[in-house]
């Protein structure tokens, strides 16, 4: 389940009409503060929100028309969900969505607004792979799993193939890590490209399973977490882990403050929307995690989701 | 003081290696519910985040060196005081402004982080004016006005010249309207360029002075005004007026409920950050004042600098 560089770039082919090719940009105030050069990847405006339109369209264009025509599954609470409905909808198939009771109204929405078909079940890990089985084996649906998944690690691969064009020479790229599918892409294809470049994961301290994981030299699964990077509450995928021992350079972990300081200064600097997990690569700048002075760094912002009525730096009323 | 299309290409030409390019954003879902095609010129992203770096450097490059070493003043609580100050930076020399006591924290220290000579008054248009003249009296440093200055508005007007080139074959561009300078700037380029394009200037309904003005044929001054686009709580000048009357085509108003909702929906979907002025184009076309089904139209998002302590959407608490 490990893409090669050639797969990644059959992937970049294969999704190109249906993403975005999203903009690289740069902050003059920020590379003086931190006395580097960053380079921000903006899947904040990437189709759906994130960059798991990359993955989810893989995957979806990757299927043989008999095996299409059955539909996709997955169970997702969060940018997966709606990036797979909206990739079926583009091949003209079925997504079944699998959710937990508990998801927001917003990512419910966001699943029926590209005609997902919901199924709801109790918020348990065991509920949701039970359902989503069961789904399965009513409809002859091909689950496409968030980040166990060959098509998928490859389409996520896309966005560093792109970051490097724009962004030459780059010493270093940060990426957010939860179940890993980007940062197994995103390694594969960096490593392949230029083998100089320093691959970091980041992760909040309060979901610090792949920071664990990588210093133990085996899966600790994450227990339960509020970590605000609600896209990072994820234990890492057993193949993605594999990519990640051979080809990540180091894990590093942020703090919950320092993640809502990225996220807000990303807003006020870049004037652009970034979820919680899409800031924590510049939280890990900002607490001084990675070595970034003289250096070109970049940054993949994943995704742009977030609840307005909801501001981690609004007090509640 | 009307400068005419070759003075804004002249502008564009002087300008061009101290601002940005700003790109052109679009969204299918915006245009599936409007029924045409909008173009959003972001000037959110535009060098101290609006399009006043665009009039405030026209108008400091074009002094002549004798004149430009005894610096520059303005009054401006606004985003023309910290455009004007980082303009002055650029060309090494001093930049006087004058702000009100009761000018946000955040818009102080932007002028104080580019360098500006700063003078507080009293928050009133007469203390403003007389502590401005008093300012220029005792450093020979020339006024840059706002928005009733040619050079300013030949500097505005290069915005629509990117917009025409990024998205051919406009049917109506929208600007939001507060002294005029965009306006103006707007009015005279894209029709010169293209004399079948319509301009429509829009308002808040709070603050509707200009669609007063255009109806009665002569000035009708803005009294207190609250409205949330505080950009636009400006009487339109007197050269801006009398361009517009010759060349803008409609000035229509919107709600205060319609420029929050319009805000609130560029930053989810567009995932940008605008400043509640810069939404009032994007609110007539939410609040149906302007025709645009089966149009291509451009939204001139003016500027992004807005105090996220302090969220239209969010209960104060």
């Amino acid at each position: 389940m490990s893409p090669d560089l050639a797969a990644i770039r059959s992937a970049h082919d294969r999704i190109r009409p249906h993403i975005h090719r999203t903009p690289v940009l740069t902050s003059a105030r920020f590379d003086t503060a931190c006395g580097g050069n960053l380079f921000f990847k903006t899947e904040n405006f990437q189709k759906a929100g994130a960059f798991k339109s990359r993955g989810a369209v893989n995957a979806v264009f990757s299927l043989d028309a008999a095996t299409a025509a059955r539909g996709v599954a997955t169970h997702s609470s969060g940018n997966h969900a709606a990036a797979l409905a909206r990739a079926a909808r583009l091949r003209g198939i079925p997504a079944h969505i699998v959710m937990p009771t508990n998801s927001s109204q917003a990512k419910v929405r966001a699943v029926e607004g590209y005609g997902g078909r919901l199924t709801f079940c109790e918020p348990t890990q065991a509920a949701r792979e039970a359902t989503c089985a069961r789904v399965i084996a009513e409809t002859g649906a091909t689950l496409v799993h968030p980040y166990e998944n060959e098509a998928v690690i490859a389409g996520q691969g896309t966005a560093v193939i792109e970051l490097l064009e724009d962004a030459p020479g780059l010493d270093v790229v940060l990426a957010p890590v939860g179940g890993g599918g980007l940062l197994a892409g995103t390694a594969i294809a960096a490593k392949a490209l230029a083998s100089r470049i320093q691959i970091v994961a980041t992760e909040p301290a309060e979901a610090a399973d792949t920071y664990r994981s990588f210093r133990a030299g085996h899966i600790i699964s994450l227990t339960q977490t509020t970590t605000i990077a609600d896209g990072l509450r994820t234990t890492i995928g057993r193949p993605n882990f594999e990519i990640m021992r051979r080809l990540v350079d180091d894990v590093v972990i942020v703090s919950e403050e320092a993640i809502v300081a990225a996220m807000r200064a990303i807003w006020e600097t870049l004037k652009i929307v970034v979820e919680p997990s899409g800031a924590v690569p510049y939280a890990a700048v900002l607490e001084g995690k990675v070595n970034i002075a003289g250096r070109r760094a970049g940054l993949i912002l994943s995704g742009g989701n977030v609840d307005l009525d909801a501001l981690p730096w609004v007090a509640k009323g």
